[in-house]
């Protein structure tokens, strides 16, 4: 195992570009993957694994969950405890990332197969992505539709959040989320999560069936556009002081009402 | 309006203190909220204003919507940007900062009145539990009780993911969470968020009447004693890949079932 000890190596540039640059990602169809638990979740996904960095104290301690994972990697660095901190963006590192190639995005929006999904507008938070991506594998929907000013599912706050289930839901990223809501109103019950004249309590609305719900971001909800592309409203009953919810929570209960 | 320029001004000094320590919080009977909607927030829950800190920028910009808070405050000082960036945790400060005095503790655990709580074990984020308590603060429980161990929520990161339900929710500390609840058995059902054999499923559980539902931490989940201290398990029924939910997640699908 080639060791690497200097902060200015090249490879060490690379990873650290990786994890800052969406653009890098899409240019290599790469992504990093930082923790033993990210990093063994993506290779049990089926992610390849190009090259794997550890520090001496990671392998030590994690060296035989870790074994399949060292055993496919195309190629194994020692790292030092200061490069591990020089890629990473948490306070403290377990010194551990994985470079993979993104598995093709599963689902196209122009042949989007029947099915129940949630949407989401212009989410800004990568934490509440992931946690809405978390949610979605949990409560088990069929996939997530984003649009293309969502953050990117494959940075490492998003990743982090997802606690591995980035690599398992299925997501469809969109130009144009009011158009494809008119389509799949075809053959989809669309509904639009929004505060508006006849709304339908979320709690006494039909979720059954192939069925997409549209949630908003975090500042400002749903945009009048994608309102109007779907067939209804439905709401969330608040009965407290809170004006709203978090972006997460709202996406999370409406996931945990479809899968009831 | 005075204008404070230098870093090393001791007002200053003191306000950024009030941010970082909880142990300055306690000592003082203060905290301090940043952001326009949370110290209007803060003071139109009834906190006492002692200061308030305020760029030129925001009182130009905000200052029809920030007259009443001006005019109730004990002292006004203009800041500089730089001052901003020095109290903020945050990239982008608004640059108006509110030290408040904190109200009474709402809720004693030796008088907690009968109705319906959420209670929160050794919770570690301090955005989790700010987001819990603006569900709690939207779905309109009684009160969230807390271990000691949890953050305190008036330290700037719970307060800011709160949007303000840090004034509006009741919560109550306790040192001995098991014993709490053993007491609260006498009145209330309660409730552990726990796999174990014999759980019920979260929809198919009576959630009517003063009831205590107890929810464990990002990692470990809740302790033995306190599971064993309940008179029944709950779990959140999950169909997907994920292993668990966000914290944040659980607590609020929780309470929105409690709400209806």
């Amino acid at each position: 195992m080639e060791r690497i000890t200097a902060r200015e190596n090249q490879n060490i540039k690379r990873v650290v570009r990786l994890c800052a640059s969406r653009r890098a990602r899409c240019e290599s169809g790469q992504f990093v993957a930082e923790g033993v638990k990210l990093c063994r979740e993506a290779h049990l996904a089926g992610c390849d694994v190009d090259e794997l960095y550890m520090t001496a104290e990671v392998c030590e301690k994690h060296g035989e969950k870790l074994a399949p994972l060292i055993k496919d990697a195309g190629a194994v660095y020692e790292i030092t405890d200061d490069i591990a901190h020089k890629i990473s963006d948490t306070v403290t590192p377990q010194g551990i990332f994985a470079v993979c190639r993104a598995m093709e995005e599963a689902l196209d929006e122009s042949t989007l197969p029947s099915g129940r999904y949630i949407a989401l507008e212009s989410l800004q938070n990568p934490g509440n992505l992931g946690t809405i991506l978390r949610s979605a594998d949990a409560f088990g929907v069929d996939g997530v539709i984003l649009t293309e000013d969502c953050p990117d599912i494959f940075s490492p706050k998003v990743l982090r959040s997802t606690m591995g289930s980035a690599f398992r839901v299925k997501t469809c990223r969109t130009k144009n989320l009011a158009a494809l809501l008119r389509k799949l109103s075809q053959t989809h019950v669309t509904y639009a999560a929004a505060l508006s004249e006849g709304a339908v309590s979320l709690s006494r609305c039909c979720l059954e069936g192939d069925i997409v719900v549209a949630v908003g971001n975090e500042g400002g909800g749903l945009s009048r556009g994608v309102i109007d592309a779907c067939e209804a409203c439905v709401i969330i009953e608040m009965r407290g002081g809170a004006e709203s919810l978090n972006a997460a929570v709202a996406a999370s209960v409406i996931l945990w009402e479809m899968s009831k």
